[in-house]
């Protein structure tokens, strides 16, 4: 039978290896499944979510994990071990509270909401899609009511981001809201300073995805241990240390759309492929959480993929793909061009200055939905009035709007949008600890030798997986707390120079 | 908890719901796994098997069959109830006696020797594959003894054809080989009667896909129920009554490969597509058996596709596509040319003459394999002497020789070839009936209707899934037990006229 600690790993691989099936079959959902498919793979990941529910939250995986809490008790607790049992016992014990019918609900839910969101995006017809995000709201609240909260049924669905609560995020997004909006307003007195027309023009597809892939082999991730494929939403996807998928999506009109959501979707495949493989088939197989995981993202995406000696070096090879379209501009220009602030519609495209806006509005208005101050059907009202409030645009309808997000689709886990500010702040406090330690990293990049930063990304980050807390992980990479004085100080910088603010 | 039926339903639902997700796993596998997730993969499709079967032969599932035998005995025999019940029965009986340890190794098996299998054949490496190939007849053997047989292990692995046994399919090949090796001869003898040199030439890969599947659709394969991709070897593999998928090859130096590969493979989806609804997430959503199977593929690839009047059909526009490359002949000449019948090295490209040939070589070898005449290491030699006995062919290398299956790389899976064959017998079996119903069928494929036929096949084959046996179906269908003189008739009327032999 082996040690209590081998048939822990043994009842934790049969899981992993369940959910992993459903991670497959989640991505062919969104990839390659007809349409004929959708319904009946409702019922088979409703199925695949509640076997590894009930398979993790068994009697024997409790008892296992008693027995080897005091196996582990005088190990490390970074040891793979010890970060094992303490890790599996936090989800585990979270999870009992969670019955195995509501997984099964939610999964049946999130399967039935995808492709409704897809015709209703389509259509922009925000009626069509809002009985799936009542459902959402209603799975998230039993969610979050088995969790248990004190006082915001948010706390207990941001379990995904150990250690944060409603109320920092709330004190935090003050925070930024008081850095970004005038610097938005500066930025607008000056509007003129930054031509982004380059942009926008007839950029054949297969070019632009070739070029792509081969800058994010490039940054590090390999093909040969992940693909790359077209959705509506570009996402990334791990399977196992082996099968990290990503998927893009490509404009023919906007060079930039494929370029950084591929460089985006990269930052969180690398991050995947980076985890040690001594951690695959058990819960530490993943990253820290979903902040910490848009932390990869948005360094790579906007802290290295939208930076000068980024685009001095690459800048060559795009325009010899596109020599008639990039005729009339050289590198700088094509840098300041990606960096063009300018208060608009679609979250994925914003510019790094208002993407922060985007994120509090859908975290207010969530917790007014979860809160019951908001009702589903006054959803699109809400949003456009924020819309408003925050970044003085109005969308024209609901694709463009409430219905632009694919994550009000999976039914039961609201309260996912914030980690992609957090993961904003912490890629400028890591970048910080990253110029300590390698300062030549903007000549490395400037050459296109990205290994060096992968290989602090790797050590410092990515092989330890889920084994810390994001705070726990923060602090001994940098040394500090969260702290979003870097990423503010980083934006001012930098927008202060494109612009000519200082 | 509803009646035991129902209890019944939804425990089998659970098993077909492990069974898709597997399913959908070995269609990413041969299709878009990236290298590095070969090893993973493996891993989780035991874990998949593994728990189908456990759950299958569960003494719950085993209860609730004893419960409702009662409940469906005085049903119609016929019913989809007393067949789900009769049949679940069956399985499930023989399925007690397989070890979940086995189940979970043929799994691991066959997916650690998919890529070994084509990294060997791309090498023509036999020797590298020889251990996968001993893994198969171990683990075959295995399944075999836990099954049970009388004296003949071939036997126990033939249960995928009820009814059907090995002596059987001796008497019958030694039949087929009576009237085919004289064929052959008299074929030989006027070689030059056909010329298909048309066939070879630079026909670029796209426009073969497109026609290909502008074919397929029309003959009733749904694209919103069914994809179609590429593999190293064409296969069909349905997930549920919404999602079929096939998957075909191409070669840009003979037309015909994409063509018939995915004609053939459009015969098993039709049928897959074809299985009543009702019948979904049970056992009974299925082919009757392989054979059964192989009936519709064959019967759609040639007794309708490689037809005179299919060619007066299509050849027009498989000609606009390739003007110059078919410049020089008609549909006359094209159908002739898809007829040639020439002993050759490659079982999916052999012509319908000698294709059973081909089946019995193989026959012969697991049955040495199994039964301890033959040894792993000397397979290729005993490949190729049958070769030049039956065929007067011999593989230059055995990646054109004992190599060229996918099949044996699915571990504990031996004596799937002989289903082939067995679609082949039915396959004209059937079409006799088919004219007998439908007089007019000639001129309907000659006109491009294929509604008749496609009605007439869900009408009496497809919709019925496996509530019948193989023998069963074909009483009710043909009101005959399996006669394979109509496919001897079929093949002596055509073959004598193209070649001008009566």
């Amino acid at each position: 039978m082996g040690s209590n600690l081998d048939q822990l790993r043994e009842a934790l691989g049969e899981v992993s290896d369940l959910q992993e099936a459903f991670r497959v079959l989640a991505w062919d959902q969104e990839t390659f499944l007809p349409a004929g498919g959708f319904e009946g793979r409702g019922v088979v990941l409703s199925t695949l979510g509640r076997r590894a529910h009930d398979l993790f939250v068994s009697d024997r995986v409790t008892r296992l994990l008693e027995a080897t809490e005091g196996e582990v008790s005088s190990l490390d607790p970074g040891s793979d071990e010890a970060s094992l049992v303490r890790v599996t016992r936090r989800d585990q014990e979270r999870d009992r509270r969670i019955p195995s019918e509501l997984v099964g609900e939610m999964a049946t839910a999130s399967s039935a909401a995808a492709p409704v969101w897809r015709e209703a995006r389509a259509k922009s017809d925000f009626a069509m899609f809002a009985p799936h995000l009542a459902r959402n709201v209603e799975l998230s609240l039993r969610r979050a009511e088995a969790i248990g909260y004190e006082s915001r049924p948010f706390d207990a669905l941001l379990y995904t981001e150990p250690g944060m609560t409603t109320s920092q995020l709330e004190v935090i997004f003050a925070g930024l809201k008081e850095s970004i909006v005038p610097l938005v307003k500066k930025i607008a007195g000056k509007a003129d300073a930054v031509d982004a027309g380059c942009l926008h023009g007839d950029f054949p597809e297969a070019p632009q995805l070739g070029f792509v892939n081969t800058v994010i082999e490039r940054l590090g991730f390999s093909f040969e241990q992940g693909r790359m494929d077209i959705s509506a939403h570009p996402f990334m996807i791990g399977m196992n240390p082996g099968d990290v998928r990503l998927t893009n999506r490509v404009s023919r009109g906007l060079v930039t759309m494929a370029i950084f959501g591929g460089i985006h979707e990269s930052g969180h495949g690398i991050y995947g492929q980076g985890i040690s493989p001594a951690l695959a088939r058990t819960p530490l197989w993943d990253g820290a959480s979903n902040g910490v995981h848009e932390s990869q993202s948005r360094l790579y995406e906007n802290l290295i993929g939208r930076s000068r000696p980024f685009w001095k070096h690459w800048f060559g090879e795009l325009r010899a793909l596109f020599p008639e379209q990039l005729a009339k501009v050289d590198a700088e220009d094509f840098y300041r061009a990606v960096n063009r602030v300018e208060p608009s519609l679609i979250r994925v495209e914003a510019d790094e200055v208002t993407y922060n806006l985007h994120i509090l509005l859908r975290f207010e208005i969530e917790n007014d939905l979860l809160e019951g101050r908001l009702k589903v059907e006054d959803v699109p009202e809400a949003w456009n009035a924020k819309m408003v409030e925050y970044l003085g645009v109005k969308p024209p309808n609901d694709a463009e709007g409430a219905l632009q997000d694919i994550h009000w689709s999976f039914a039961g886990e609201l309260a996912g949008f914030p980690a992609y500010s957090l993961g904003n702040l912490m890629s400028a406090q890591l970048l910080a600890a990253i110029r300590n330690d390698l300062p030549e990293l903007d000549g490395q990049v400037e050459a296109g030798e990205f290994g060096p930063l992968l290989g602090w990304l790797h050590e410092r980050v990515h092989q330890h997986g889920r084994k810390f807390t994001p705070a726990e992980l923060l602090l001994r990479v940098t040394g500090q707390e969260l702290d979003a004085s870097y990423w503010v100080a980083y934006a001012e910088r930098k927008f202060g120079d494109i612009y000519g603010l200082n």
